[in-house]
């Protein structure tokens, strides 16, 4: 390997592949592929680079190969752990998938679509809707954030109780490795058992074993009927047991089941214009149920009803609003969208994206948030998410009129809280956002030597030189 | 590493972390290890040692790292592509998983079950059943397959259709590693991005990457009723017809859709004791349906009665009988399960275990069987299978009174037919079974020389004395 080259360099390699326009270097031009929206990470490039092609991209991580140049692909910057935003060092090459946005077929007989890396999960969702079929990644960021950053981040999103994580919905992958070699695996087969199962790998590597530039995903006959209700709780426990009656009765029916406190209510209602609480009176805890049915709108319908009558006889049920309408249940839906962008509106907010059995979701929540509080005084836990996988958003709100940086100054601590909590409970310290930078030093306290040493001749064996994403997860 | 060591040192210091009784190498002892079911493989081995723990599977692995003694993991001796059955060297050691047979656990308010390499399938399904759950695995060798050995070759069988294969079933494994580090990867969670998801690679990695000695398995709410009836149909194009129809309306509670020729069904009444035809007259295609409700037998007869009204209606079902009792379902099950052991006796039979698109089974089978007569005329072709996965299991018996070795001397001619036509499907040579032996030329052909180079590189990453199943599918 050489030295490393100077920026102008980069540039001009750079430019002989993709074109100058497509080289971006004007701090105006770059700051959108450098900062992410939570303003935790911001760094300096050497340049944001726009390639239009698995060509071009095998080109540029040729040139990275070769010359030792750092490469941080990049999707739609909606990441959640810093994966994606290039480091303050100016020597890093952001690869931005944003121009291989070719959707290259959809095969309705087969259920398959093949998309490029960049095309916005939306625009996925709308063109198997539109062949009649559905696409069931689903998640806040669905506007912006693009598929080739979904599978490289393993995205979850509210429609794993009933499919699968972004594992499950992918067949075959294209990817191009970091000497430029291009693997096309875009298979689109429901069952193939020869040899190791190489997309797996790249499927939550967050760009660090290769760049993913296309996959075929899986689609699914489109629900005919939805049934959506926005119900009251007492408490995480009476939730959980509301989880296993809808589970029992709706079986693979039952789409969404999100948990979500009375604090994440106060903060959408406060701060997001045009929502109002479904409910007349407050209540301690919701859950936003969604049943589908692939047969009729009634028979969704009518297993919710049935369902709902069920659980309020046995008093689980405090209150609740059934969706009256297509309208309505996107409203309620939107309430759990918003959660998360609310909070940036009460001061500073201390993250966790953790897993646990579902079974020790109650446990989970009453250990870490008195935790929390003891060491924190006047935090305000808003633990929200996915109950039906175990997943919990666990956040914490700064106390009323704190100091923000102060109040952030704690993160690690209260990290060390939680986390330990989880833990103990057999959890994960990161159920669906990744590592990146956030993460990168707990995971060595969170997994085995051997593991870790596993992970890291994985690396060598696929990325020798080390530049691909390098300081993001290992 | 030092010279090989001679039988007698392999022996005595395998017997040291054994016990010396667990140590065969009479070959009456040593036999039923050595040969598969098929007869297409028969090896000698240097013994064939039983450990009874993961700490023994160590030893025994930091053993033969050290001195290259090559190891053949088995479980139930059942796979089909001679991966488990060691080589005519004299120099393997059989390392068979049968004495870890503990079911370590059962969750049931998690819905997860821990279970050690050899415990034999089907305990698995009666632990879960036992528990009020259900383990959705199910093939044709569940009564002397082990775990172990599932996870290792992927196994596919009857259930894929609603819960996907083996891969999709585990959430977490528990690996001894070529230098006899043992990984605890038992999770148990729905979700956990945090690094590479190893499980992954020793996922139908034949034994070749790691020994698996135990597994967290995914269970599922059991069904609460199941409907099942027995299809005749005009050709593989009417059956793709019905199967939508049935996807449509059933959606996932479609649980089994397999495909089966009238010559299979001959096959089975003249060689398998106790059964009958479940038709009245012979017809050229069958399908075999099941539907399961998560709510009541009731739904899943009047599921499965609606939608076989609609397709006789529309003339898709020439005749059809919908099990009446349990026991009925059992024999209809029966008759596709035993469909693979009788075609021994009625001579050779040059087998494929493929997969295509979907949709193009009907032109796969047309294409396939039209090439085979053509150049073995008199050749009976037995495509079975899992319609639904586009998985064919394109098995070809000798023509009546032909002379088998010379039939099966044409293994690799035939092969090289039918897999010229999958290929050009966009299909695989190996959709459940693997590469092991059988296959491992054939991997070459159909891989790119990149995936291949990917192969070997984790494979020296993993067992870099290469020492885990030499010559099994790399």
């Amino acid at each position: 390997m050489n030295d490393t080259p100077t920026q102008q360099a980069v540039v001009s390699a750079l430019s002989a592949i993709v074109g100058e326009t497509h080289v971006l270097t004007r701090p105006e031009e770059t700051r959108p592929y450098c900062v992410e929206w939570r303003d935790l990470y911001f760094g300096v490039p050497a340049a944001v680079v726009r390639p239009a092609s698995p060509d071009e991209v095998a080109g540029i991580l040729r040139f990275a190969n070769e010359t030792g140049v750092p490469i941080v692909p990049q999707g739609g910057n909606t990441g959640l752990v810093g994966a994606q935003v290039p480091d303050e060092s100016g020597r890093e090459v952001v690869l931005t998938l944003e121009r291989l946005k070719a959707i290259r077929d959809v095969d309705r007989e087969g259920a398959t679509l093949v998309a490029e890396a960049g095309v916005v999960l939306e625009e996925i969702q709308k063109a198997a809707s539109e062949a009649g079929l559905f696409f069931p990644l689903s998640l806040g960021a669905q506007g912006s954030c693009r598929i080739g950053g979904n599978i490289a981040t393993n995205a979850g999103g509210t429609g794993v109780l009933a499919y699968g994580n972004t594992r499950d919905l992918v067949l075959g992958l294209e990817v191009v490795m970091a000497d430029g070699t291009i693997w096309n695996g875009l298979r689109r087969l429901r069952k193939d058992n020869t040899g190791y199962d190489l997309k797996q790998l790249f499927i939550g590597s967050e760009g660090t074993l290769g760049v993913i530039t296309a996959a075929s995903l899986r689609l699914f006959p489109a629900p005919k009927g939805r049934a959506v209700a926005f119900l009251a709780v007492e408490d995480p426990e009476t939730a959980l047991t509301l989880f296993r009656r809808f589970s029992q009765t709706a079986g693979s029916a039952l789409t969404g089941f999100e948990l979500m406190p009375r604090l994440g209510i106060d903060f959408v209602l406060r701060h997001q214009e045009g929502t109002r609480d479904p409910l007349e009176a407050p209540y301690p805890w919701y859950c936003l149920v969604e049943i589908s049915s692939g047969r009729s709108e009634a028979e969704a319908s009518e297993l919710m009803e049935t369902t709902l009558e069920a659980a309020f006889e046995a008093e689980e049920v405090l209150d609740g609003a059934p969706a009256a309408s297509l309208a309505q249940a996107a409203e309620f839906w939107h309430i759990r969208h918003t959660m998360s962008e609310v909070q940036k509106k009460e001061g500073g907010s201390i993250k966790h994206d953790v897993s646990v059995p579902v079974a020790k979701i109650p446990e989970f929540l009453k250990r870490a948030s008195a935790a929390v509080i003891e060491a924190v005084p006047g935090a305000r836990p808003l633990p929200f998410g996915h109950l039906g996988d175990g997943n919990i958003h666990y956040n914490v709100s700064q106390p009323v009129g704190a100091d923000r940086e102060e109040f952030l100054a704690r993160w690690d601590e209260v990290n060390t809280i939680v986390h330990g909590i989880v833990g103990e409970l057999s959890g994960s310290i990161s159920a669906e956002h990744g590592i990146g930078r956030l993460k990168r030093k707990l995971l060595a306290e969170v997994k085995s030597g051997i593991e870790l040493d596993l992970m890291r001749r994985i690396k060598t064996a696929f990325d020798p030189n080390g530049i691909l994403n390098p300081g993001r997860m290992l």
